[in-house]
Parts: C-alpha cells; sequence; structure tokens
C-alpha cells in the first residue's frame, strides 16, 4: 500500500489525504473542491490550473517539502510554450500529490465564480449555468459490437463526467457523426441541464476541444425598448450590452393600445408577435458583432417582461390581458427551444427560459425584479420601483411581500417627449439647471464631460447631441422645478416670469431650451409643457401606485426605497424625489439600482438554482390589482402636482428649498392638457 | 352509516362492496376493472355503458332484486333519445348501487380493448396507446387568486383525472384561451404520456366534448414503397390503409445507390430527405382523405424503416452506413415532434416515435418485425422473412435471436421487373399456368375472380389490368418453372421448346406472355428473361441470408418458417418455396405474415407498453453482418437455380414434381445476364 498525504486546498480550507500518484484534479473532485475542468484531465483545456505553496504553513499544522508534487511534465511544458502559464503555477490534472502539500486554487480556476456586481448592495452571482461544456473521448464504432454514435457518446459522458440519461434533437443527431470523425473521436459537447427538466440534453457539439466559449443572452423585453446583456457562461462576464426600440410601438405605445389593436385586427397579434421575434434576431445578431463572437455561440436566451409582451412574444393573442379578470394563458416559468420562438439568429438548439409571472399585469419583469432585489429577504420594509412604461412596484420584507403594476406609459423612457429619446451615445443622461442664472448644462450618453467643460464639443462631436433619455427628462423636469422655472402645478414660466430668454414660447404656453443646434442643422432640445404634462401622468401613475401598496400594507413610510429603470443610466434618486414619483424617504435610504429586471434576468442565466428560487418566491407574493382599486384613482389624481403635497414630502424638504412660483396666469393655462389613458 | 352492498363485475369477476348511492363507475375505478370514460363521469360521453343483470346468480351466491342499481334518469334518457342507447345499458357514471349487482362490461366500453387481428398465430393488440383523450371541467380565472388558465388546466387534470405534471408547447399556449372560454370551461385535452418521458404533454384540446376521435399513422417506410395504416387510437380499428411509391427512387433504386447519390452529391442527402418527408404529408393527407377524417386529429405516427431511410428520415447523411463498420448515428428508439420532421400534415403538436435500430444494416424494420413475430418468444426455431428491397431475417427462439439484412433489391416488389407495378388496384397479384395447356389465369388486386372467372372483365373495367405486382411476380416464376416454360439456370424456353405461342421472342431470349391487352390499347403483360434474373438475384441474396443466420445458428433445418413482405396481399408459401427463396421445410410449417413490419408499427401505435419491450428486445438480439460474411457471397453464388439444388429440398419434392427441362441451347443463352450489384 502506497503512503497517504496530506492535501489541502485553499481557499476552501478541505482537505483529505491522498496516496502517492493521485493528480491534484481528482484529489480536489473526491473532495469537493471547486476546481474547473473542461477536458476531464487530460492535459488540454488549462481550466485547473493551481498554485502550489512550499514550506511550512504553521495555521495548517504542515510542512511542504520541494518535491512534494510531481515534476513538472511534458504536457505542462507544451501548454505553457503554447498558450503560457503563469509562474508557479501548475496543471492541477498534471500534478500529482508526493508528499503532504497545500493547494491553492485561484478565482480563475473555480467553476462556480463569484461574478461581482458594480453595486454594493447587490447580490453575487455565483456561477451554475443550465449550460456546461464537456469534453469527451469517444468510443469508435466496432461492426462486431453495434451500437449507434449517440449511444457511445452518452456512454462517455457517463463514464468520463457522470453525466446520465442525455437527449439529443434532430439537429444534433444530424452533425454529429461528420464532427466525431473530423474531432478524431475527441469532441466538446455543450450539455444543458434544466431545473426542472429529468434529461439533460445536447445543446451542440464541436470537434476536439472547443475554444470559442458559450454564451447567453439576459433579455429585458420592455413595451418600449428591448435591452440585452450578452453574458459568458463560463464566468458570467458580460461581453456586450445593446438595446433596441420595441417595434411593436407602430402597433401602440403602450400596453393597453396593443392589446386594442390585437382585439382591433385580426391577425394583428401575429403581426406584433413577427415583429418583436424579428428584433430579437436582429438585436442577437448585433450584440454578437459587437462581442466580436458567433451568435451560433449564444445557447441560451433569459426572457423578462410584462404579462402582455410575454404573450405577445410566446405567440399568444393577449386579449384576454385587457379585460378582468386578466387571465394569463400561463403563468408558472417556461422552458422552451430556441425554434418554438422563431429565435433563429442564435444556436438552433438553444434553450429559452423565461421567468414566472406574477398576475395578470404583474409580470416575468417583476419577478426578475424580485430576483435581483429580494425584498423577500429584507430585514426593513423596503419599496422597490421598476420604472418602465408599465413600473413595477413591490413593497415588502421577508415576512410579506406585495406587487403591482402601474400603468406610467412611455414618457419616462424618453417616447411621448418632444425632444425623447432612447438611451444610446448622443442622448442627454443628466442636466443641470443654475438656480441663479437658469442656465442648463448637462452630459450626454458615451461621455464623462458635462457641456460646459472644455473638450465636450470634440467628445460629442461624432454622436451628436440628438435628444433626451428617461433619467434626463426626469433631472430635467426635477431641475426646471428647482430653478424656479416650473411652478408646483407644472406650468412652465414665460421669459417674463422666470427671468430667463430660454423660457421660450411655444403655442399658447412655454417651452424650455436646452440646447440649441439649429444654426448647425442639429436640433433644437427643449423642454415643452406637454413635456410637463406627460412626466406628471406618468409620475402621479408611479407614485399612486406605491402608496396603493403602502396603504395595503398599512404604512405611512416606508424604510427604504430602490430606484430601478431599464432605460439609460441609474435613475438620480433626489430628482425622482423632487418630482414626486415615489414616497418620501431620507435621501440616503434612497438607491438607484439600474435595470433590476436585466439583472434578474442575468441572475437566472448565470444560475440556474435561482430560477427554482424565484419559481417559489412569486408564488408567495401577494398581489395587487391597480386597475379595479378606486383607491388607486384617488391616489393618481392627488398627486398630479410637482412634488404634489410638500407637506406630506418632510424628507424632501430637508434636502432641497423649492421655489413658492405659481405662473397660472391668464396667458398660460389654456394648454389642453392631454387625458390621461389606461395604459396597462 | 349506509347499508354496503356487492357488486360483481363480469367478464373480469372482480368484486367488492359499495355504499348505497356508488356510481358504478366508480366502484369499477375502485376495483380497478377496465370501464372506459372520457368524459369522467358526466353523463355525456357514454364510453361507460354497462349491462346490469338482474336475478339469481348460484356462479357468484347472489340475488339481484329489480331495483338493484337507481332508477334510469334525466341524463340517461337525454343521451338516449339524442343519441340512442341499446336496451337493457346504462350509463356506468349515472347508475348508482342500490343492492347487490352483478354488472357485465361489454367489450366496446372496455379502455384496454383488445384488437383480434386476422390471422390466427399473430399476438392481440391490447389497446393502451402514448395518447388518451380526457375530458375536463377547469376553474374560471378569478382576479383576486391569479393563476394561469394552463395551471387551472393542470389542477382539473390532476384533481379529475390523476395526471400530474403536464406540460404544454407553444402551439398549445397559443389556442388554450379561446378554447377553454368556447367550451365554457369544459374541454377535451388529448394528453400524450411516452413510455419514456418524465413528463406528460398536451397535443391538443377542443371547446366541450370532443367525438372526432384521435388517430396515429404506423408507418413502413420502404426503400421502394411506404405503406400506411390509419389506426383509430380509441379502439385500434384500422380506419384506412394506403401506400405510395418513395419518391426517393430517382436518387436510385435500391439503399447504396442513394447512399452512393449523397456521397456524390453535396446536399444530395437533404434532396433525399426532402422528398421522402414530402412523400409522407402527401399520404397523410391521402389517408385521411379516404378515412374521411381531418388528418389534425392524427396525433401519432411510428415509423419502422431500414437504417438508411431511418437517418433520411431524420436528415441525416448516410454516409457512414455504406462504409464498414457502418456505424448508426443513433441506434435507439427516438421519440420526437411532428415538427422536427416536417410532418405538417397532421397535428402541429403530434408525436413521432421510431422503433430502435439493431445494427447498421439491421434497422427498425427488422425490430418491428421482431415486435410482430416474436421469435424471441417462440418455442420452437423460427425463420422470419420480411421480404423487400431489403431483406430483414430473424432467426431464432426463445433462447436466441439471430439477425440480418441482405440486399435482395427492389424486383421483390416489382421494380426492376418489366411490367412490375407496386400493390395497387388492377396490378396481378395471383398467377396460376396450367402445366398442360401452358394457359395462365390471374387474378388481379381489388378483385376475388379470376382472369377466367364470368364477370372478371367488368369488375376490373376500371382499374384496368396494369402489371405485376412483388407477389404476383413471385407466383408467375414459379408457375413458369412447374409447368416447364423455365429451365432450372432460369432460362425461359421457345416456342418450339415449350410447346406454347406464349413463349414470344425478345431480343435473343424468351418471354412469357400472361396478358395481351394492346388491341384495345392496354399494356401487354409479360415476364422477361431479364426479369426471371432479377428475381433470381434477390431470391439468392434472400436465401443467402436466411443460410447464413443457420450456419451462425449451427443447424442445417428450422422449425418453422414465416414469410413477410409489405408488398400485396400475403406471400404464396408455395411459390416461394419452389423459387427457393426459403429454406426446405415442411409446407404446413411455412406460414404468411403479411405486412409483418408494418404490424409490428400498428402494435408499438396501439400499445406504449410494446415500445418498452422492443427496446429491452433489440438489444438481445445478435446481429450478423452480411457485408463482411464471405460465407454469405458463396451461398449466394450457389443459390441461382431454381430452385438452387432440388437435393437440399426434400420437403418441396414431396408436393410438387418440377419437370426436368433444359433450355440451354445456342439460341436463347446469350442474353447479357444483369451482374449483380450489392444493393445495401
Amino acid at each position: 500500500m502506497s503512503t497517504e498525504h496530506l492535501v489541502i486546498f485553499t481557499p476552501s480550507g478541505k482537505r483529505g489525504h491522498f496516496s502517492a500518484g493521485t493528480p491534484i484534479l481528482t484529489a480536489a473532485r473526491q473532495l469537493g473542491v471547486d476546481l474547473d475542468s473542461v477536458c476531464g484531465g487530460r492535459g488540454i483545456c488549462s481550466k485547473c490550473q493551481i498554485t502550489p505553496s512550499y514550506g511550512e504553513f504553521s495555521k495548517h499544522g504542515v510542512t511542504v517539502a520541494d518535491d512534494a508534487l510531481s515534476e513538472w511534465n511534458k504536457v505542462e511544458q507544451r501548454y505553457k510554450d503554447k498558450r503560457g502559464l503563469i509562474d508557479g503555477r501548475r496543471l492541477g490534472c498534471q500534478a500529482t500529490v508526493q508528499g503532504d502539500i497545500v493547494i491553492d486554487v485561484p478565482p480563475e480556476s473555480q467553476v462556480h465564480k463569484q461574478v461581482v456586481r458594480k453595486a454594493a448592495t447587490a447580490r453575487t452571482i455565483i456561477m451554475d449555468p443550465a449550460t456546461h461544456l464537456y469534453f469527451v473521448q469517444v468510443e469508435e464504432p466496432d461492426m462486431h459490437s453495434p451500437t449507434g454514435d449517440l449511444e457511445r457518446l452518452q456512454r462517455a459522458l457517463k463514464t468520463q463526467w457522470d453525466i446520465d440519461g442525455i437527449r439529443a434533437d434532430a439537429a444534433i443527431l444530424r452533425k454529429l457523426q461528420p464532427i466525431l470523425r473530423k474531432g478524431k473521436w475527441q469532441i466538446t459537447v455543450a450539455v444543458h441541464q434544466g431545473h426542472n427538466d429529468a434529461h439533460s440534453r445536447i445543446i451542440d457539439v464541436w470537434s476536439g476541444l472547443h475554444e470559442g466559449g458559450i454564451y447567453g443572452l439576459a433579455i429585458d423585453l420592455g413595451s418600449t425598448t428591448i435591452a440585452a446583456h450578452l453574458c459568458d457562461l463560463a464566468d458570467g462576464s458580460v461581453k456586450a450590452s445593446s438595446g433596441i426600440m420595441n417595434p411593436q410601438i407602430r402597433f401602440g405605445e403602450d400596453l393597453m393600445s396593443r392589446v386594442s389593436y390585437a382585439m382591433m385586427n385580426p391577425g394583428g397579434d401575429r403581426e406584433m408577435t413577427k415583429a418583436v421575434r424579428v428584433a430579437i434576431n436582429e438585436l442577437t445578431q448585433e450584440i454578437a458583432k459587437e462581442a466580436e463572437i458567433d451568435p451560433w455561440l449564444i445557447v441560451e436566451n433569459v426572457f423578462v417582461c410584462n404579462p402582455v409582451m410575454h404573450h405577445l412574444l410566446l405567440g399568444i393573442d393577449p386579449v384576454e390581458l385587457g379585460q378582468a379578470p386578466f387571465a394569463l394563458t400561463t403563468s408558472e416559468s417556461l422552458s422552451l427551444d430556441a425554434r418554438d420562438l422563431e429565435l433563429t439568429a442564435m444556436n438552433s438548439s438553444g434553450r429559452i427560459y423565461i421567468l414566472p409571472c406574477i398576475a395578470g399585469h404583474v409580470g416575468a419583469d417583476a419577478a426578475a425584479v424580485a430576483l435581483s432585489e429580494e425584498p423577500n429577504k429584507s430585514e426593513d420594509l423596503v419599496l422597490v420601483v421598476d420604472v418602465g412604461t408599465n413600473a413595477e412596484i413591490l413593497l415588502g420584507d421577508k415576512t410579506r411581500v406585495l406587487a403591482c403594476s402601474s400603468p406610467t406609459g412611455p414618457a419616462f423612457e424618453g417616447a411621448q417627449i418632444s425632444s425623447g429619446q432612447r438611451a444610446a451615445p448622443g442622448a442627454i443622461e443628466r442636466i443641470e439647471i443654475d438656480a441663479e442664472t437658469k442656465e442648463p448644462r448637462f452630459r450626454v450618453i458615451g461621455s464623462d464631460l458635462w457641456s460646459n467643460e472644455d473638450g465636450f464639443a470634440e467628445v460629442t462631436a461624432v454622436s451628436g447631441i440628438t435628444g433626451i433619455c428617461g433619467s434626463g427628462i426626469i433631472e430635467a423636469v426635477a431641475e426646471m422645478r428647482m430653478a424656479g422655472l416650473l411652478d408646483p402645478s407644472g406650468l412652465i414660466g414665460s421669459a417674463e416670469q422666470t427671468g430667463t430668454a430660454r423660457c421660450i414660447p411655444e403655442g399658447r404656453t412655454n417651452a424650455y431650451l436646452i440646447h440649441d443646434a439649429s444654426a448647425d442643422g442639429g436640433p433644437t432640445i427643449t423642454v415643452t409643457q406637454g413635456d410637463i404634462r406627460a412626466i406628471q401622468l406618468a409620475k402621479s401613475a408611479l407614485y399612486a401606485g406605491a402608496r396603493l401598496l403602502m396603504d395595503e400594507m398599512g404604512v405611512e413610510t416606508v424604510d427604504r426605497i430602490v430606484l430601478a429603470g431599464a432605460f439609460g443610466a441609474h435613475i438620480s434618486t433626489k430628482h425622482a424625489m423632487v418630482l414626486g414619483m415615489i414616497p418620501d424617504a431620507p435621501l440616503d435610504k434612497v438607491s438607484s439600482a439600474g435595470n433590476a429586471a436585466g439583472t434578474g434576468a442575468r441572475i437566472a442565466l448565470c444560475n440556474k438554482a435561482s430560477r427554482v428560487e424565484i419559481e417559489r418566491t412569486v408564488v408567495e407574493i401577494t398581489k395587487v390589482e391597480t386597475a379595479i382599486e378606486p383607491k388607486f384613482q384617488e391616489h393618481f389624481v392627488a398627486a398630479s402636482a410637482i412634488p404634489h403635497a410638500t407637506a406630506t414630502f418632510p424628507e424632501l424638504s430637508k434636502i432641497v428649498d423649492l421655489p413658492a412660483v405659481s405662473f397660472n396666469t391668464a396667458g398660460s393655462n389654456k394648454e389642453g392638457g392631454r387625458r390621461r389613458k389606461r395604459r396597462g
């Protein structure tokens, strides 16, 4: 019997005794140490790099001799010559135990890497996607014991990776034979193990060791914009992010107009389904191009969306969502093939996961926000507001979570705004107005410079200054109010009333001029009275939804507020409060989470256990229906002012001093205020 | 507590005690009595009809009073008025127990009906298809407890039918909402539970009680012909049978020519795949039309086919099957969606089952023959020969089964025969030649009359007499040999040599005239020397395959022989023996089984347990490879004569006395005999 040596892995601290000659990779696997390998220990994938430590380790009570590992071997040398290997690193599959040893597993060698997210409060993502790569050596066929190539591949996956009961679709069967022969019976297999599938399935096969990686798309399918992150499924890194307008806008700006379109036009739902699928295919190609990867390597998509987009994506007529009792076709999560949704730009055997819906008006996007922001695990009472054409609002703590959806309309996404545009280079995303001079300065997406700083003209020369995005319009309106250009009722003062020539007449009302490039043939960017009205409607709906949940919960204040939105960058919490979008709260208790729904999609993409988690969570969330609740209407009507009632904003008044102006004079109040329509 | 009464069911003999008021259907279910119901006891499907018996039953030790069942009720009366009900019948869901009672379950009320097959030796099929219909009452949606329509349907299937974990594809999701509402929340669901699926799936939904039935196709996909049976999945009855030529013939008559076509022509495999799928779609429409059903009601297809057809159906390049080691892409059974194979003529959510293959040359058709003829359960040694373009040959008993495939070419299917045609109305399928007069008489498909019987001209007026099908050519050649028109080497004698003017010169050889309608513009049907040569090649290959298995088994004779073939009706066993297609055996030990592969497909369609069974059986069958076995070639060369060596046919010589003729004279032996090519 050979001698047993102590092997200690750091940082996990796992330890065990192994006989001389045991490869470090084998020891790691037996101890459950998280050491990666795609090639299964053949010395070709280099995923199992480890760093041995030598000398005395009093902490571990062990002394490591210089010859505690087998000598550096040819396979390692060949790998180092060809691809490079950091000094001190060994390949875990080549180095074998020869004495007591301490082995460090560097972060990049861990299978279940942690993806560090930017926001400090946000959860980390543990990498464990549904699809992984495996390198296998398949037995060659033998006429005398006839089995199919697939059956021998199944056996290889079982013996080399302990993966059972795998299935392959017709597309994989079609390509398997030439791939096996080209790879000389060594192939890389992408295996998908769904969290609620009884069988694993082969998503793709490559000859030899596939080094091109596999990718997934996390898609936030909004009413107005479609935003996607392209993630590397090995480490969760975001390789590219991109967004396009939802082409369904031409059938109706808000959800209820689209439901109406489907009701009024036979086949209208199919038109909208086709439009959105085509757009997703275009976005897939575009984002792959940006990341410089073959779109075929995209093997998984995760979708989050509101119920109407959910149905239209699936090809279901959304008519039932337009009328009480707002019955969904299905509220559970869906696992589908890419071809079921005609997503032809990605891998044809790729898999789609759609998060569960909470109710007929509270969709998979709300579920994704819950997955990202975890109100159900919060110690204090948190209000999570996801701002979009439809706002998803969650209120709760670890004892109970309420959810509703509020029809804000697309104003917050830059639509229905005269100079509005989607968040893209050239769009104004930040704005400040000097309270004395009433002069604005601003920043556009793609540059860190303010418009009054040196070099601004040069860096914006390419993109131009094209309009105002969602987060920009929130700041603009709030800044106008703080600078005394806007009275609490939402009227813009005239040049006379405000003392600045930037307040220009527009019809019977006034507009505030932010940027005028008309001399150079560029746009004139203003905030008009109509824009203010659109924002007032949107923010009233948002506020009313939040208040409805607070009523239901029986509270007058919340402990903290998380503001999220798919559009643009993070929303300015201060400006949101000035606007009266959200209930009053101490400013340091209001945080901005970026695209929380998109983050939820990314979590579900990178970690399949999170799919199980959110499916369990949504059934415990209590849905509150805004559409039939008279109180919602009351809150909505009462919330029009900016902010709607200073008395109820004690925290806000601590940080800003809003000018007591009133422009409600004969000359400026005849504008035809748009009537609010329900936007679903 | 209510009184318990004895309920006895016949013919099962199952009995139990039930309290007064228990519906008979409920009692049957609790006892596991096989009593059908689609509507779940709502009195609308009438599947649960039963016949109560009254009076004294000494056998059962019970006396049944007149009031042992509840009174005839309104639901029964309404059903009887609307659809009719045989006197004495009751609805099992309406009639309740009121006293001791004897209940007979008529055959048509049993779920697991037995399908009686014509051949006495053949196994009966117990009806238990993978897809069943269920009628359910679904809860209406409620805004205050939001769940999707699918989730409420799932719950209904669980509570009303105890069916768990059901899934629905995108097509079902798309139609579910309107169907539910149209049916006022009562719908019929076709549920598929695959024998190796973890989840049931919804195949289709109908508003209210669907009375149109559901159907399945059992398809024998041969190299030359595609034959299908359309079966009612409720009772297994064959509603229509139809066949068409395999359009791949234009790419090559035999399998190896098609493999060559794929090798020589880039994209050639895809052309052939497309051709066969289009043909299956056409056949589906045709057979549905014949049965007067909506092809959409076809929810399952079972395919049996040889390995090359298997790959071409699946869209896999068959190139590997053309060269040793003849590796299949997959040998296991396949369960697929109809859309995976572009089978657009049937239900779009329909399911496909393809039987497993045994080896690279021994396909799912051989497996189907094994399922139908069950050599693995035989007490005596049975040789099963399935005649087609490729013959599947099985030899064995319950201890061991061997299988091989032999490349007979398409002659037995009427192809490569001058007057050959597929088995269709107008084709000669039976023929007799008078040994004295040398005059033929024949029968054509579609008529029971012989050509020399009164009325033959009238009944064949519509179809005409168009050619000879596979079983007809076997008889024709054997009859020619028995009538002394053909010598043992296979030469046709001249008019002079045979003494009949029906032997007419054709080039340097002779032909035998069977039917001449040229005066009426019809065809001249002859058997030419070339036809004889094609049949000789085919039968030698068949015989050589059978002999190879006998060698492998170490036997000189077999106990019995089963002759099967997809073409035409049953093969004449006597003629097959005269021809030397099969080894010598007592004539009463040779039986004809018709299309055994097609029957195997039908069994797999009607009984899902048989799928499990055949998947287990095939792995126990020993495959013998003809392509690389020198002995096969030896047997082949030695088997050319008709019959090839009288000495080895002691049993045959007991029943026929073959004339000792020889036409091997200068004038008739110069015909250029075709060279045999391997046909795969």
